[in-house]
């Protein structure tokens, strides 16, 4: 088979712009359907949004089945692209699942009522799931469709895994993979789910935050006592809880588990250099959410804070009497939930023995601790040398004529780590999402040029793949 | 007017003795009477209390109103005792309100169904206000109704003061004191709402701690936030919050306010010395409730420690996420419930100000941090040289044939300053209650020996006013 020739990627791309009305319709077609994973009332329209991938993957020659899972279904659609095909076999996933849209009263339109609306980068799309995730996933459905029409079919082998809660924490999904490992065997991971720098400067993020997210709580008597009758004498959970929790980092933020920051590994200069060179204004990140003075470990920069160095946040806490007024309880437990960010090579369950240790070191005489793990994953990060990570380079370059930006992530995608986990494959991650775009909050919007240079950068990938 | 002779005095116990199931039948109709103050659907009850006990001193010749508040109404009776009467006027103080009574499933008998069982120290009074503080106050009811019937008439100028709300916090009593000092003026309050050091051993309370209750919560960032788009750049309050609140004590459970001890003084070597002789099983105290290793001060003996050393504890504490699984949100705010029990001469405002300035000079840059004080009364101490503690200390020896025990309480009795500080008079506390009595949950119960020692007690102590 021969690789694309420029003229084919040009004639694509042509197309691309030529029928881009019809392909913002595309999504708005899907955008009209509530499917909201999170409420059972919006079961049926899951499976509408299942039904909908189905449809389209099958009408550019995708063998496409709807497969169930104990919650809503997953769609899997599969192109062997040409004959001879001798590229990656890609995995695109996505999800058609949706966030909840309340509070529905701050909604300036109806959430599944997609409008185009003018804003400062021209026109833009509102509507629950504009962005996350169905616009960024029609991006490469609107790619594949420009191929099949103007290209001369699908150019490279691609399976399609689309899943319908990760929005509820993709609980069904890595089982999925697990079992259908056969069905799901590829070469490389695609996704569309993260962010552009800003609306001029393309990105590839390259590095994730691994997590571990635990719950701890600490017993002490055998019932609540009276504060009076016992203060003086009687253990305080919650007392002993804040000891212990507030010496997690000292005062350069540093993290006190023994043996935490063994696998943490410095980031290289080359990337150093990078990230600095992009004047990351972290008074404008902090200045917009009230704050103004950085925590965190002292001696990093503000990038390399978020994206390479490992965190330890209390995320909730509990106990006692919480009501109005006053209770003057000493109570029998107290709890919190307690997370690491973690870099490199930190291993969640090494780092929840640490924290586990790290309390029960601590513990006075008489409380005891129990820990529950309820979420993990490693980090994740590209290797810069990989030709596909350097194949999207090329295609955000020649797309927007600007040096994409390699960016870090401080959150986790977990199913890249189920995808390494399950299938042994990397994945690569081109997004098209802004900072300002209301992910998971009211007005969720997406802009019409993200949109659009999105589709074009997809087609462009997708040539990559094939050899052009 | 002559003081009672003893013959009189003994008639008057004898009298006592003789219709003492009469006195246990007067107690179960009030017993019968389910004045729960904390449930609207008990309003009805609260009034049927309050006419109760309208009627019974009524029928003792006390002039007696049933007076309104904003709340559950105030019954107040008086009596001038006999003419020319020299004594102190005494100022009763007690509650005709209870406690809830869940959880109903855990009584052996209906709670509003007084029942008399046996136990080890022979009958027994289950019901909910067997001993708090119906089965208390109506010991003084039955004294007086002695006095009236075998002593030739209520022997001392006496108040009684009966409210409905002590369950609920007293808010209505403090302004209600305040609003009527001309109506309860006097010299000496009295209240029998305390407890024996065991069940042979009677006990006058001497001390009581103070207390402040305050309410903080640290504000961070104007909305929550997502932990790995933010973790490592953006304060976290509730990990703010834990390393302040544990910063409140050090190693050896010294409270770290600034100036915190200035105003503590040491207990005497009188009061040390009695305390040792008591020899409290601190083991078993902190058995009973699944403990073995005492908390507080070192260096203070287990009394010293719940009765005369002040404490810092955390009642309640709240922020984040608190629901099921996990949630990656570093929240904009976070709250805790904190408070100091007081010694001595320590001011719940000041110790107040001291907590402000500890939690401020802590906070970090971005945090603020609102306070609230939510209840503050001063320690109480009596003056052991005062004639009438030791009439009362008499009174218990002749009764008991034993020394009573000088005892402390960790817990406040709020009304006791509120009125010295409206009426300007000191409080007795003569109680009969046990520590195994199961004050505020199922089952409460109240010996038939205290209840009956207690009649006899009060009996005793009205000649003592009366200068017999």
């Amino acid at each position: 088979m021969p690789a694309p020739t420029a003229a084919t990627v040009d004639s694509v791309l042509r197309h691309v712009d030529a029928v881009f009305d019809q392909s913002r319709e595309s999504l708005f077609s899907l955008l009209r359907i509530p499917s909201v994973s999170a409420q059972p009332a919006h079961r049926a329209d899951c499976q509408r949004a299942a039904e909908w991938w189905r449809d389209q993957l099958s009408s550019l020659g995708f063998a496409t089945d709807i497969m169930p899972t104990p919650g809503h279904p997953v769609v899997v659609g599969r192109h062997d692209g040409p004959a001879g095909y001798q590229g990656p076999h890609i995995l695109f996933y996505a999800h058609y699942d949706v966030q909840p849209v309340d509070p529905l009263d701050l909604w300036h339109s109806p959430p599944f009522e997609p409008q185009l609306v003018d804003g400062p980068h021209g026109k833009r799309f509102v509507a629950r799931g504009a962005v996350d995730d169905k616009g960024q996933s029609v991006m490469f459905l609107e790619a594949l469709r420009a191929w099949h029409k103007a290209g001369g079919g699908i150019p490279a082998r691609v399976t399609v895994l689309i899943e319908g809660e990760e929005e509820v924490g993709s609980v069904n999904l890595k089982p999925f993979v697990a079992a259908h490992k056969d069905l799901l065997r590829s070469d490389l991971g695609l996704i569309s789910d993260t962010g552009m720098w800003d609306v001029a400067t393309p990105a590839v993020t390259t590095r994730l935050r691994g997590m571990i997210y635990t719950e701890v709580t600490l017993h002490a008597a055998k019932r609540d006592l009276h504060s009076g009758l016992f203060g003086g004498s009687a253990l305080n959970p919650i007392n002993a809880l804040t000891r212990i929790l507030g010496e997690l980092k000292d005062e350069n933020g540093r993290i006190q588990l023994p043996g935490f920051y063994d696998r943490v590994k410095p980031i290289s200069n080359a990337v150093r250099a990078q990230w600095d060179s992009l004047r990351f204004d972290e008074a404008a990140f902090l200045g917009d959410i009230g704050l103004s003075a950085p925590i965190g470990e002292r001696g990093f920069s503000p990038l390399e804070r978020l994206w390479a160095r490992p965190t330890a946040d209390i995320n909730g806490i509990w106990g006692g009497y919480t009501g109005e007024g006053s209770k003057t309880v000493i109570p029998a437990h107290a709890s919190a939930k307690v997370s690491f960010r973690l870099v490199a090579d930190q291993d969640p369950n090494e780092v929840f023995e640490q924290f586990k240790r790290f309390v029960t070191e601590r513990l006075p005489k008489d409380a005891h601790a129990e820990f529950t793990s309820l979420s993990g994953a490693p980090a994740f990060e590209a290797n810069l040398e990989s030709p596909w990570v350097q194949a999207v380079q090329t295609v955000l370059r020649d797309e927007y004529g600007k040096e994409p930006v390699l960016m870090g992530s401080g959150g986790s995608v977990p199913v890249v780590t189920s995808l390494k986990e399950e299938l042994g494959i990397d994945t690569l991650l081109m997004g098209f999402s802004l900072d300002d775009d209301q992910v998971h909050s009211p007005n969720e919007k997406f802009e019409q040029t993200c949109f659009h240079h999105g589709i074009r950068s997809h087609a462009r990938l997708l040539a990559k793949f094939a050899g052009g």
